[in-house]
């Protein structure tokens, strides 16, 4: 079942047929090794996994399984923080894909930036896993770990703007002027007049996004967390989509239009490819383990490491906004959490959804309340507690009790459609040509 | 007492004059900022040591202080590995030179590389210190964290000999051709007949060279450590001579000879000197809080942070020989403790001095054997047990027993004088050309 979502993938590379000039027959040479490198990340990662769960249970770097309640599991110890080895085994695939591939300064730089940051975001969540970090460290050090990716970028600072609402809310096309929103935003980033509103030049503002970016990919896949196999199974479907998307664009529409076939592929899709396919490899071996009934827990290493690659992808192979896309489920719940996370309604300990011991189906977790407080949310208006706001307990609500694997289910089905979504919106409703 | 490694430097900073030209006043002004950096990164790394000591008690961290035997102290929790506050301080001072200095992406790829190198080393420290790793982790992980290091080397890979011993092993001056020797090493290296043996091109040996250099100080200042400022005692006088070295160099032999006074400063002259000064600041500040009686252990965080940073100095800075000669003492240690470490000879599970509970004086730590073993190095023939191969017995040996601040010190003046005589031999005997 876990290989569902790279069946597409598989169908391009295997059957779209490769035009006979050499770019595309070295962009298929790449993709061959870097697929070879990624099934030994994955044999190599699924080998030392059970060795250093050993390791962090002697170390005392362990859980309980709280959606384990009342079963025969539930005091079992479970090893914490396991990200640790495909965070490690992944770096040594890069490593390994650098030396390979990197011909010039140019991509040695963005190799080697890629490489620092993902490193120091793998560091710092391990550590925040030994140490329990406060809140705001784990808002300052990716800021600053995102620094040496951002000095590196070399891509276009401009935004391509869709046929539609977003363009004609800057460019009024009856008297081919800029509109009043227009020069206000002319004010802080250039809209293009030449281009008619459809190219807007970001320059540094562009650079704030991208290191927002960072923050945001690192902390939304830690708060959409807590029931088994959902921090990896999320980043293994979002990552199965990048390789698609960008196998899609190789295959069927390069820079110049009209080819086909791998034909002029360029060395930013290549990169994507050669980081996203070892990241793939790794985390199928850690969902496996993690997989109901987990055997291990990922910790917030994994989560950071992952967000860290996503944001490295979304970056250095300039995909920023449809990446934004593929994060759809994250940025839902990663708002509705804002009144929590920020304290202005209660927010307890955990907000993991409530196991019931004798049926083992998952309810609604909920904070105290008053009888008149939040009543437009609550399940009944004079109920004296509200549920927290997770977008686990939004399915919860809308299909009612379940199973924790069932859940987790229909969690990665709903994040297979967004990137379905995603990928129509992309390629196929704005056709957003491919830089 | 802690500034007296630094005097040198503070001299030729404040007191050289500068010549008028771009270059001079540019490398000033480097260095000036650099410096800035560097203090603000010793008041950080001051002031986050107790925060995180705190943390690290709480996680578990910690360990008892083995020299303080029959003392009051001999009880109390000793915070461990904080190594880590200097390592990531030192990476967020090195992110903030590189935003500032470099300039193209040649620089770009040293400075990533050498954040990545460093970064996953402090990393590979601090997860030692949490899961106690086995030894061949520690030989693979650093040799393949290097590995990017070496990939962005762009210095010679030639070695210069100087004048004697070593060059007339290679090269016959009566007959003006190549000893047996000369003509053996030819086959690995290329001996340059023209310059008569005094340039060999190593080619690759040069960068598996710098590889086992890698392995080397990482593991080399790890060994050699056990009593209270030891492991960043050592590594602070050795990054001062460093800094010294580079300033003497950029002062008074730029490449150009005839001209002093900073100018012709070289990029990698530079580089290694704006590595080093937050080095320098962020383990001075760790080394007060680590001095007789030691409030926190540095851990193995620290000792593999440090090791790496040398490496990528030497590797980087062009003058991995140089540094050899600094690590004297370390060599010494590392040489004699090969028979322990293979288990060629019976090794303890500690090899620390032993602290005579009364006085308070270290006497030498010792393996149990029979009456016949080893009687060359015990004390006298007919013990039962034999000292540990380490420097701190040699010097303990020699100097018989003393206090454990005392020793610390008597350490620290041998890797002084160590690094009087490295500079005599670079710039006095052999001047060797600086590149």
């Amino acid at each position: 079942m876990a290989l569902i979502p790279l069946v597409p993938s598989i169908v391009t590379v295997f059957y779209v047929p490769v035009s006979a000039d050499e770019t595309s027959l070295v962009a298929k040479y790449w993709l061959y090794l870097s697929i070879l490198v990624s099934i030994m990340g994955y044999i190599l990662c699924a080998s030392l996994i059970e060795v250093v769960a050993e390791y962090n249970l002697k170390a005392g770097l362990s859980g309980k399984d709280l959606g384990k309640k009342g079963t025969k599991h539930e005091s079992v110890d479970v090893p914490e923080a396991l990200g640790l080895v495909p965070g490690i085994v992944f770096l040594l695939c890069t490593i390994i894909s650098q030396l390979i591939f990197a011909k010039n300064d140019q991509e040695m730089v963005i190799y080697n930036s890629a490489l620092f940051s993902i490193c120091f975001m793998v560091f710092l969540g391990f550590t925040d896993d030994v140490l329990d970090l406060k809140w705001r460290y784990k808002l300052i050090l990716p800021t600053i770990a995102s620094l040496p990716l951002l000095s590196s970028y070399s891509g276009s600072t401009a935004m391509f703007l869709p046929q539609g609402i977003l363009r004609s809310a800057l460019w009024d096309m009856e008297t081919n002027a800029l509109t009043a929103l227009g020069r206000m935003v002319n004010h802080v980033a250039i809209v293009d007049t030449e281009a008619q509103g459809s190219i807007v030049e970001l320059s540094w503002l562009f650079l704030v996004f991208m290191g927002l970016i960072a923050v945001f990919c690192t902390n939304s896949i830690n708060i959409m967390a807590g029931i088994n196999g959902l921090e990896a199974g999320q980043s293994y479907v979002i990552a199965c989509s990048i390789l698609f998307f960008k196998l899609y664009e190789m295959a069927f529409c390069c820079k110049d239009s009209g080819i086909s076939g791998f034909a002029g592929v360029t060395d930013h899709q290549i990169f994507t490819t050669l980081i996203v396919l070892p990241f793939i490899g790794t985390t199928l071996a850690l969902l496996q383990h993690n997989w109901y009934p987990a055997k291990i827990f990922v910790g917030d290493t994994f989560c950071y490491f992952a967000g860290m690659t996503f944001a490295v992808l979304g970056i250095h192979g300039h995909f920023s906004k449809t990446l934004l896309l593929l994060f759809l489920p994250q940025v839902y719940n990663f708002f509705i959490s804002i009144p929590q996370v920020l304290r202005i309604v209660p927010c307890p300990r955990h907000r993991l959804p409530r196991v019931d011991p004798q049926t083992q189906l998952m309810h609604c977790s909920a904070f105290p309340c008053k009888k008149n407080e939040f009543t437009w949310i609550k399940l009944s208006s004079d109920a004296e507690e509200c549920p927290n706001f997770t977008i686990i307990n939004t399915i919860l609500r809308i299909f009612g009790p379940m199973k924790e694997k069932q859940l987790t289910i229909v969690i990665l089905t709903i994040q297979v459609l967004t990137s379905v979504v995603a990928f129509l919106l992309r390629y196929v409703v704005f056709e957003i040509p491919v830089r």
